[in-house]
């Protein structure tokens, strides 16, 4: 079996997505850190080795001349989980499970995320105004992906198909840390019950 | 096999990507039209029966009580293209096509899709002063997605693996329209030249 090797900073749940996704398959993963902060996902040697878009994660596949490079959280996941039950075998599943891996990057993420990394990371502070002009927007967009989350789930345990799956996830990781950015979670119920059952799966691991 | 209708409104190059695909992929869809800037896909039918999220492209399987409804356009372009040529059939290209089509759900859509939403549909006197305060924004993050794209398109034909791909779909609808957003496609050579090779694909269609 190939060697993976995530490059990552442990603070970001798209990083982490990939981690609980390895961890959740039994599969081993050797980590490599980088602190966004300080610009090390910026340097030439990662922007020409790793990743000429400058983020993490990346997912390395193998070593050496034949290492290969997977950027993009859900991209990273979907490679390590092909061919195992946590990619749904009916094709509407597959393809649902997908929809809200997208909607995870479009609608939730670009908020959720942005203002726990602004708000907990960064610091309110150190916004610049541009940053600080997008926060009720973002807050609001925020609200509006968890509000569809907890509707969804009101009906049923996991987000596509009959159990879990990428997109459960996918959606896990920045919600689970929701209140970082603001978000109290308890208006969510359903969500709330959702985290439950996701941190009880055998092999489950907690962001660092 | 089953009916498909698009939910889709024009102007949207996330509905035109399925269109696309289905029409590379020899597929009838029937077309429903709703108009997004009169509110047509906010209404408690459209929430109710055809997407909770208010959002369109809808790609709906089948017709009446069996129909199912699928949201997010990549995900849609997915369901339609499983089992054919547009998806890799390697694993890694196949990793590699989801993580281009992330990549312009992320990076690329909401600045090249949204200016062009914003100048050429809205039109610049009618945005908000939040709107306004990130046109700035979505130009650098427009231009550093194009860029991205022609250094990987300057060595190769398509996005993932070694013909037109899914990746390729996603990342033409709105990258070809990009003059309407205010970018200068002449600046990325090879990208201009990757537009002209999915132009020239058997069954393409243009956008209306």
């Amino acid at each position: 079996m190939d060697t993976f090797i995530l490059h990552e900073d442990p603070c970001s749940g798209n990083c982490y997505k990939i981690r609980l996704t390895a961890a959740l398959l039994g599969l081993p993963i050797e980590r490599r850190f980088y602190d966004i902060r300080k610009g090390e996902t910026r340097t030439p040697e990662f922007l020409r080795e790793v990743n000429a878009n400058g983020r993490i994660p990346v997912l390395q596949i193998g070593e050496g001349a034949a290492a290969r490079f997977l950027p993009e959280s859900n991209a990273a996941c979907w490679y390590l989980a092909e061919g195992s039950a946590l990619i749904p075998d009916n094709r509407f599943d597959r393809a649902d499970m997908l929809r809200w891996m997208f909607f995870e990057q479009y609608n939730h993420e670009p908020n959720v995320a942005t203002l726990r990394f602004w708000l907990s990371i960064v610091g309110e502070g150190d916004l610049s105004d541009a940053q600080r002009g997008q926060i009720a927007a973002k807050r609001a967009g925020g609200e509006a992906a968890l509000a569809l989350m907890d509707e969804h789930l009101a009906s049923r345990d996991w987000f596509a198909g009959d159990r879990a799956s990428l997109a459960d996830i996918a959606l896990y990781a920045y919600t689970h840390v929701g209140e970082e950015g603001g978000f109290r979670l308890s208006d969510y119920p359903a969500v709330r019950a959702w985290l439950d059952r996701i941190a009880a799966l055998p092999r489950y691991v907690p962001m660092d």
